[in-house]
């Protein structure tokens, strides 16, 4: 089959050896039909987690055995032990016997076929389009935040960062009633936002911001804890959602005067993003800026690193 | 009055004017009868809060004036405007007009006499003592921990330090029903840990210490958010007691992949630590080295310097 694979470089193989379920326990083959390209995998390119082998967590697709054979599926990406102490305590997530597709020992989407766990798939609405579904993954991860923290409509939140998963966080807390302001470099990407009735502003023209009860860090930046600590009010909150692979230096003191309280983010529930998806809540079709077909692989992952690129799409099936 | 006035230094004075209640709103005269030197009057001679004037902000005395004349009193040291939205919506300890006893814009507690606005005053009961009452400040910072995070029974908590606030935020989540141990760095100081009953490991012994629910970081190191790092379970919680006042190099993506919450503590509530010294469940005694008299303030302060001191305690009144 065709296949991204990650090895010194990414490389595109016309031959790629079919998964097998034979690989994976209690799972299916999943024949994808489109997956997107996130800042994770470019992370993954520059030596994070150091993985080796297909990439892609993004993806949907059509499910070829077990139970949902023929019907379209999107996959959660952590295959979790369900036997160890974090699993029993519904930590799934953070099993540390679990594979990650596409991140940690598990091949991924950028392919014409991968395997899945049948408890990770989510059967896709009729009315959530191939182009909606590979967002899955990504609204999910937005959703995990009303989880995380307790957000009440009315309050004040900045989100800082206009890319792909900030817009994303924007969008699901503003559905939750959230006064939600975004600050961004890109003025056509804050364009999106406006355009949803969602405020935003200029990193540049921040100055009279008032502080906000959460800050949401997507920025993916050093900056951007240490410009949400300006931002955050005492006792509010910092969600952490983007990772910075490198060392950072910042003053810790305000936290502990401020009592503020920051909290890494991650992975979150597929069925609340499909929901928001199937209602329209959460638009994603204006966050595709580009498409490729697997063969052109060099091309997509280098127009994914260019700062006015949004979401670089793979069309595979 | 006698005072000691961070000055340059810490200047010891035979003649400070004595304070008048036209120098606080609905503030009293109390008469100081001990206090403590607290590891953040160790970093305000060293510049923090750029500090000038009467340093000492744990004590115990007697109210001179108003409703409390004559009867023994401690005084929560934030000084609030009560008007401003932050007082409104119960945020009194960040309060932005705020002064703080000792250590911004208001004359301490290392003097005969100091003022204090009289809603900040509380009574102590009869069967605490003075040298228990002098600690009520840092015990209520201990007690600020359940205020924030959600302890259980049988959480595991690490306390990373065995200092005076590592000590006494031990013995407070101790009674909350935790599963407490404490890290340090010196065996005597952990010897008055396990001799209340609570675990204590050494710094250098903790190879196989189990994951915990929670981590108190009373270091006041830059080391001691790492270490809490690694540490605590995924989806757990550190609580950091102590600041820090340099900059701090450290990877924050640990906090992203295993989803931790960092929560910054402070003040606390007098009213608990009031009823945990009267009821004796925490125990403060044995944390007293030493005493000396204002005159003697070097040698108070390079004695609290020392890694073997634990509470210095001026005996004034």
């Amino acid at each position: 089959m065709k296949a991204i694979s990650l090895e010194d470089g990414i490389v595109f193989h016309a031959n790629y050896a079919d998964p097998t379920t034979r690989d994976c326990a209690e799972s299916v083959i999943v024949r994808v039909l489109k997956a997107g390209i996130c800042e994770t995998d470019l992370q993954l390119c520059q030596g994070y987690m150091g993985f080796r082998g297909v990439l892609g967590h993004e993806f949907v697709g059509i499910a070829e055995t077990g139970p949902f054979s023929g019907k379209r599926v999107v996959g959660e990406i952590n295959c979790y032990c369900h036997n160890c102490d974090f699993c029993q305590r519904g930590l799934k997530s953070h099993c540390p016997n679990r594979t990650v597709i596409g991140i940690l020992n598990h091949d991924g989407a950028f392919a014409e076929r991968l395997i899945v766990p049948q408890r990770n798939l989510h059967l896709v609405p009729d009315n959530v389009s191939d182009d909606e579904a590979v967002f899955v993954e990504p609204v999910a991860a937005a959703c995990r935040i009303p989880e995380q923290v307790s957000v009440s409509a009315g309050d004040r939140v900045i989100v800082l960062g206009d890319g792909r998963l900030g817009n994303l966080c924007a969008q699901v807390l503003n559905h939750h009633g959230c006064q939600v302001t975004v600050v961004g470099k890109h003025s056509y990407k804050l364009d999106l936002l406006r355009s949803l009735n969602i405020d935003t502003v200029l990193l540049n023209d921040i100055g009279a911001l008032p502080a906000a009860d959460v800050v949401v860090d997507c920025t993916g930046s050093p900056s951007g804890l240490p410009t949400a600590l300006q931002m955050v009010r005492p006792c509010g909150t910092i969600v952490l959602k983007t990772t910075v692979a490198a060392e950072q230096t910042m003053h810790m003191a305000p936290i502990v005067i401020d009592e503020i309280r920051i909290i890494g983010s991650r992975c979150g529930p597929f069925a609340d993003a499909l929901g928001l998806l199937s209602s329209g809540a959460v638009q994603v079709r204006p966050l595709i800026s580009d498409r490729f077909p697997l063969e052109d692989c060099g091309a997509a992952f280098e127009r994914a690193t260019q700062k006015d690129a949004l979401k670089v799409l793979f069309d595979i099936g």
